[in-house]
């Protein structure tokens, strides 16, 4: 496989100036490696790195070839999604445990990444969620969400009521704490706490998994990706939608939130000989070969 | 069995002018039939009763040797809570379907309570819990619970993390949504929805679940109702405990919470024939008699 | 929509002569209809019916445009593994209350097959899955199942090991009573009583849930239909496997259980304005509109 | 804590030769501490021991004041049962893994038992259930069951219908692969893999876990230790009732299995320091301490 990374965006986790030094060594690497390598301001903040170019996240999309991100799987689902339309690929090198997402480990990244930049690396495509949050004929805020699309009670501690429609059908009306709806991605997070199933990353499904719900026969059902999800706020107090667990929103009653997959994709390059069962496996302490 | 109610207090839902006209023919009934009815302030305002005793929920414990409820479930929690100590006997009056609690139908409330006042009823003891949230030496807050005490993470949407001790030797350590600690008889209220076994009234137990847990090796554990359980909080950005969700307080890092069996048990009256397993059928929609 | 179905075959439930009159009628009502009726021997023998071509349901597969099946869903599993490989489209009628495929009613049957044969039905196409047993170097069996294989223990008692490889990767091994793998037909069946999620009937998938598994970080994971599961028996003392719960096979220490789609699909003929989700929601009694 | 075991029973796992030295020091050190050593039969032939005294399990009980078992939680609950009636106190050693019930490590027997044997030791009192098999008027097997009693589907694969009533109040109808019912002690085997809670060993109680119950409604119960429970079967195949996966019995349609708590209790010794929540911790992968 071939690969030509001409310019690279390199982005750290956020408030974190614990790494600072493998950053600017990774930065290094990649210059000395004949790359152009452009950061973020808070990376270039937080790492006090002055010497490579400084570009926005929201800016740097069309720009970079390439983003390497440094942190976890919630700093590399951030970036997700705000390089998705300029399908940037992605590789997440993690610098605690290994991730779902990121798993380039810190310890082994430079052999890992000479490798990966020359070309021998694993695809992926992952699909993303879009959700808008509509108010009588008004969208109040649209959102990618990479793993998960949550409604769920905020505060008070009351359940909430909602009707579930997918494509103008109606599947059930609920009365529970939230309803997650997630992508093959995001079944391994917040939807697994829940009691959803795991998703293979090749389905074109999304799963929605309810909250604590209020009835015995709820159940998680996984539809179809190409399907649209309504959500209509029936009865809460105190409401909100989260996208990723790190955006959200206040809802009221009459609220519709809509969730559909995403025209783009996201483009997760592995190490070679990637295996998603073996992460998987090591994640959930799944049982080893007999 | 012999019945001698003197003194009855009457305490109607709060909020809830809709049924009156129902209260105001029970309290003429049960005067009628010669026993004194005291009522509290909001259920005489609410309804506009003007003929009677009114005096307050706190106040009302040592003046009366029952208190019929007319609410559902919610209603008689929050009244067993304010008169356990004072021991008073409760029957609850269901307005709309049948409760796990309320179980005298508005419908059939006259000749119900005819008999039961004549002393044709069931008693139950069923077991209270009672709950302080302590940060370093001080107790912040008491209250008694009795369904359950929960804690669980508030507005932010993140998750949190806590120790639990039972009798001061550590349990486990988890990251959870949150965690119900429940009596018997609220297994079959928000425990349930978490995924907690129901468990008889009668037993000495008090059943632990965690909301949304991160580790797939979490399970419901019952313990006995001896057993003092302290909930130390770990890590968490907002959090709250709650008392039968109906009273909480925030919570901090470090806070202790600490739960154990009331000395005080609450004192069911049903109507004779009265099965919890009846009950349990018809609420979760149980199979029938082949 | 044209449809020209000109010879029709009509299946009774096996070992079911309570329906011969209705069955009757029916045959009557398509010959009328100029239609070629084909009736199976055993539905010929329980219904007593003479008047009809008999042919044996292996042979009746490129003879006929259309089966209509008369029974229940575990009817109908069998006539579309028999019948899967000529493509013929089946339409069942529902004899008691309504099932998840055969969803025509017989009280109503006449109207609603009056309109489907004149072309106004929707269509649906569902996966098949294919499995074989592979001892050593043979194939010792291998059989379609619409709904599900499951490997499990039999008469004994004990739960059995295994490992699950997928496309030559390997998976877990598990102890457990068992392991169900179901189509998106078989999500509502037995797959659900083990705990498994539903899958809806266009998702390109397959779902693999643990029966009662040894280890509690067992979990339902669904996977590309495109993918081939192998399931490797590593301890045992008596196991079957299952296709359909219609069929089984004995397995021994070192077999392997190998599952893929099939390559033909089931076509599934339904009443118009059929919808998936009103059948999920009576079946399983989800909440009405609120 | 005074102790006084003069005649101790030394008990090996069935069919183990493996660890027939160790057994034979254990022998040794106990004849030399001054006790008398009795053996079983399979034990004696198992491990060539010659040189004790030699008495049949069933005859074993009103001779020894201890009784010390070598394997797993499985063969300590096969003398449980068989000893209960002489509450005689057990010593399980574990020749693996640490067990729920064995837990004194081989690799440090002689320390740990040389206190406890001085008195150092941690007694607790574990509820025995006993279950009857009737049939019309007659009672065809009577089993105690230390884990638990399975009324179970066997080889047949098909599902079973059976009425629960409690006290002679029923309780609800099912279909299902079966039902465990399963003591404290039991809740941590096969009741936990049918998705059951964890009993705390002296909660006097017992949990009903249906196994994939065919409604979504099924939740697991724990009832009074002081209730009967009877299972009524009126629909199966091939159907076995099974005392801790060691006895079993074939039942038929019309049978009752009546459990109650056997009047005994069993007495496990366990070494000092003994904490139940360190065995979940351990057993179950818990979360340690933050």
């Amino acid at each position: 496989m071939k690969a030509d990374f001409k310019t690279i965006a390199l982005v750290g986790k956020f408030n974190s100036p614990g790494n600072s030094s493998s950053l600017l060594r990774l930065a290094d690497y990649l210059r000395q490696r004949g790359h152009e390598v452009i950061i973020t301001p808070h990376t270039a903040d937080c790492c006090q790195i002055r010497d490579f170019q400084v570009v926005t996240l929201n800016e740097i999309g069309p720009m970079v070839d390439l983003a390497i991100i440094m942190g976890g799987d919630g700093t590399l689902l951030n970036i997700a999604r705000t390089l998705v339309d300029h399908r940037v690929p992605l590789i997440g090198v993690n610098q605690g445990r290994l991730g779902f997402l990121a798993d380039v480990s810190i310890d082994t990244m430079f052999t890992t990444l000479e490798d990966m930049l020359s070309g021998q690396y694993v695809a992926e495509e992952r699909i993303m969620l879009e959700a808008s949050v509509e108010r009588h004929e008004d969208v109040l805020i649209a959102s990618y969400a990479f793993n998960d699309v949550v409604v769920s009670k905020s505060s008070t501690g009351r359940l909430i009521e909602f009707e579930v429609y997918i494509d103008n059908q109606f599947v059930y009306s609920q009365r529970a704490d939230g309803l997650v709806v997630a992508s093959p991605t995001g079944s391994t997070a917040y939807a697994l706490s829940s009691g959803g199933p795991i998703l293979h990353p090749t389905l074109e499904a999304v799963v929605m998994v309810p909250i604590c719900p209020h009835t015995l026969s709820a159940r998680p059902i996984a539809v179809n990706s190409r399907s649209e999800i309504e959500i209509n706020l029936i009865h809460a107090d105190d409401v909100r939608v989260h996208f990723d667990g790190q955006r959200h929103a206040d809802l009221q009653i009459g609220d519709r939130v809509v969730i559909r997959r995403a025209h783009n994709t996201v483009r997760l390059l592995h190490p070679e000989g990637h295996n998603y069962y073996d992460t998987l496996r090591q994640k959930l302490h799944w049982g080893e070969k007999l």
